[in-house]
């Protein structure tokens, strides 16, 4: 449903979201969100192009979230960088179909319809939760452990 | 969110289950179904793989569905050809994630569990509704013009 690069492009937002501090690399976010340097390199190329990211070049430079996470939905990292498109006429193209959808082009729009609902609605300061047990991404171990062996306490 | 090879598998089924009256050839479907005919092959192939079609060989031959279109459901049909699947534990490996699923991949896998739930409750009966005004797939012309110059009126 949701393809590689937008799962990449989702954890390369979601880990800026969560260390709003400086600027990363490139390389810091493909090591911590354990994406392939070269396609993630691709990925924030898109997200950049899309306005949702900041980069700056040179030294201390790297990349920052353009929005506050608070005002960046879910919805729109996936439209930026590898959009799903609703079904807004028949895809056989039946020109008679125009009025209204068949059942079965209409139920798969009604599936986007919900997906759609479901990630606007959801802040991408809301995946970064820190009351959630095992936020905010799968690159930090749970908070109990956080410090001890936790990617987080070798930054 | 669905691909083509479901698109496609989706159509044929459809097809299908609107013209049972007799077994239908690969080329019959992808005419009507306007998909590709060496494509289309490979779809059916999966079907049957499926156990959703029965295919027989020979003059008269060609395929017919397996079940009744009342007891078929579209996520049963998405899972033969080319499934969703569900995230059950974290995508980047982190062993201390089995328990809870980040927010990220919790968000995403709620999104996939909606369209499990809609999916699995539309039989594909309910995609050949004949009360429905562009009813049963965009091959057929809207019932008013069928008839006269619709594709049913040719076979």
């Amino acid at each position: 449903m949701i393809s590689q690069t937008t799962e990449y492009a989702l954890r390369a937002v979601v880990w800026l979201a969560a260390n709003p501090e400086k600027a990363l690399t490139a390389q810091q976010i493909a090591e911590a969100t354990r994406v392939p340097a070269g396609y993630l390199a691709k990925v924030l190329q898109g997200l950049s192009r899309a306005g949702l990211l900041h980069s700056q070049r040179g030294l201390g430079g790297g990349f920052t979230l353009a929005r506050s996470p608070a005002a960046l939905t879910m919805w729109e990292v996936v439209q930026a960088v590898d959009p799903l498109r609703r079904i807004k006429s028949c895809p056989l193209g039946f020109e008679a179909h125009r009025a209204e959808l068949c059942p079965l082009h209409q139920q798969l729009d009604d599936g986007l319809a919900m997906i759609e609902k479901a990630f606007s609605a959801c802040k991408i300061s809301k995946l970064i939760d820190p009351s959630h047990p095992s936020s905010p991404l799968c690159a930090y171990l749970p908070k109990a452990k956080a410090g001890t062996n936790g990617r987080r306490s070798k930054r």
